[in-house]
């Protein structure tokens, strides 16, 4: 009854993810990915919704982000660490596992960085789609860091927009993000200022990495109707909205109890209320009501999500030869003889050196 | 300044672990092992002591078990699945990171399930170091298990102990742990019942798999003057030992949080006074004080035993070929153009298949 491969864990490396975002079409997977967050959106309820775990130092933080529907487990490993970029080093880096509820067994390990870019993207274009105003073209994106060009490819893959107006505090920024995305067939408008940025776009995307309460769009600044994706104010004192934006708009979140503590609604009253978006996508809760109403999808990144990601990607590496296989998990043929294991490696093996005395 | 190598984190699988093991020598490897453990011990006050996060099921419990020293961080995940055996699988399996808390970045991915036994093992040694009778020679092991030879190797390297007397109630395990045993050098016999295998014992290890309250030793079987060494009793309702033997017992334990919800002092008072181990180590309590007087290592296991094995892996491996170099971590030479780096390894693989429609 023994299957003799469950104790090798498939490994999707950076190049491997690379090269399988690469196959299976950049577009095509973020609406995949898509369709598997929805899935799991849909059946929030099952979820097992423990709490990150933080461990902070002067320079960072390491979090584990676990959580499991009862069937499967995952968990993501993610750093944040904003000196890294002076030595050239991402300041984000993150892996994650997917393991079987039943067995405990590992079943998947996978490289997070790149795919947490791309889930963070495909989860701002699912809120996006029941919040954006219909038939939106035009997307302003406020902070043109790593996470930019992935925000504008899920907004064109999953509503459509072509038109997208850049503004970053640092020009090089912007241009080069205007020069991979130009090169994706949108019409690209690098701007001076936010407000510049703003002007005609249904969308409002906003991903800077500042770490405090910076204020990228002021009150007077938005115009009624338009949908806010607020991605870049994501861990406590990082916020990126004027507090006044937030109180005349209706505001969609992940995981209130979370998003209350690193959100932009940490400049709110703790009993604000806000929408989970898990019920406006199950058809419980209404999401845009009128064309006259702002939105803001408040959005903080929460372990479903890499749940949803790394379960997408463990059904989209079969039938192909995008993995390595891990030797992870000690499987001797008589599970209580892991000291025989031992003893048979050891005559496996060309002559050990002998011992040097204790 | 940027090291070209940062993005590649090194991995020790089964296979190497088992060559390391061989490669250094299992008494060796133990008691550089302990030293590890000693030595963070004696620094007990520094370490970050998160709780343990389980995600239960009706099959198990998966967990994730993270520490950090300041300088390096260290999470082990483990799962425990009894009804695993039915099926040719490991009840325990497990794998650890450690990382640098100045980066945040990913150091070391080790396969645990092996190195969990040994640095168990070592745990108990150390502890026995500090509170077993004075030349003391002859221990009992009580369960047969898969952890019991790997308990008797570390007190014959760490003891000099060399008189077993093996108690399972399953004999085959007995008979495949004496086997294995006598290959190593010990005089090992195989007994019927507890009573008689801990007759003329200094040492009682008791490693035994039951998930329930057992009671293996009763209270009139025990002398004065042993250690008993309690590593079976473990989580949340499962104990080895009647409470009758603690209550005129000297008790030392781990991580009084943890142990009172998992060791044997789950049945005592949720004051009842214990010793924390990392005291005696540094000296700053006494460990054994005389030679009637009985004492007990409760041991559950805590993360910083796991960190510390994490720690002499990652040291041992350096100047050998025992791991392979895993590309975990996504590394463009622009930090802020992860996107770039995808369009560029797009440009250098053979010509993509065209896209789906979507």
């Amino acid at each position: 009854m023994k299957n003799p491969a469950s104790n090798i864990v498939p490994f999707v490396s950076v190049d491997h993810m690379m090269s399988l975002v690469v196959h299976v079409g950049i577009e095509r997977f973020l609406v995949e990915l898509a369709g598997y967050i929805e899935e799991d959106f849909h059946r929030w309820p099952v979820f097992d919704k423990t709490p990150r775990v933080a461990s902070h130092s002067s320079s960072g933080v390491i979090e584990l982000m676990p959580t499991s529907d009862g069937k499967l487990y995952g968990f993501k490993y993610v750093n944040g660490h904003p000196l890294n970029r002076h030595n050239g080093r991402q300041t984000v880096t993150a892996f994650g596992v997917l393991a079987d509820v039943g067995s405990g067994y590992p079943m998947l390990l996978a490289e997070m960085t790149i795919l947490t870019a791309l889930r963070t993207a495909a989860m701002s274009a699912v809120a996006a789609r029941h919040l954006a105003p219909a038939g939106a073209s035009c997307m302003a994106i406020i902070g043109n860091g790593a996470q930019s060009e992935f925000q504008a490819m899920a907004f064109k893959a999953l509503l459509g927009i072509s038109e997208l107006r850049l503004f970053d505090i640092d020009a090089p920024a912007s241009r080069r993000c205007a020069a991979n995305l130009r090169a994706h067939g949108f019409d690209v408008t690098i701007c001076r200022s936010s407000q510049e940025a703003i002007e005609t776009a249904q969308v409002i995307t906003t991903v800077t990495a500042d770490k405090q309460h910076a204020t990228i769009l002021t009150d007077n600044m938005v115009g009624a109707g338009v949908h806010i994706n607020a991605v870049g104010g994501d861990c406590p004192g990082k916020t990126e909205l004027h507090r006044d934006i937030l109180m005349r708009s209706d505001i969609f979140v992940e995981y209130p109890p979370q998003t209350r503590i690193e959100g932009e609604i940490q400049q709110l009253a703790p009993d604000y209320p806000v929408t989970e978006l898990w019920q406006v996508i199950s058809g419980a809760a209404v999401g845009r009501r009128d064309e006259r109403q702002i939105t803001v999808f408040d959005s903080v990144g929460f372990a479903i999500e890499d749940f949803s990601a790394l379960r997408y990607v463990r059904d989209r590496i079969r039938s192909t030869d995008f993995y390595d296989r891990l030797d992870l998990l000690a499987d001797p043929d008589e599970p209580r003889d892991l000291f025989g294991m031992l003893l048979r490696h050891e005559g496996t093996r060309p002559a050990a050196k002998p011992n040097v005395p204790l």
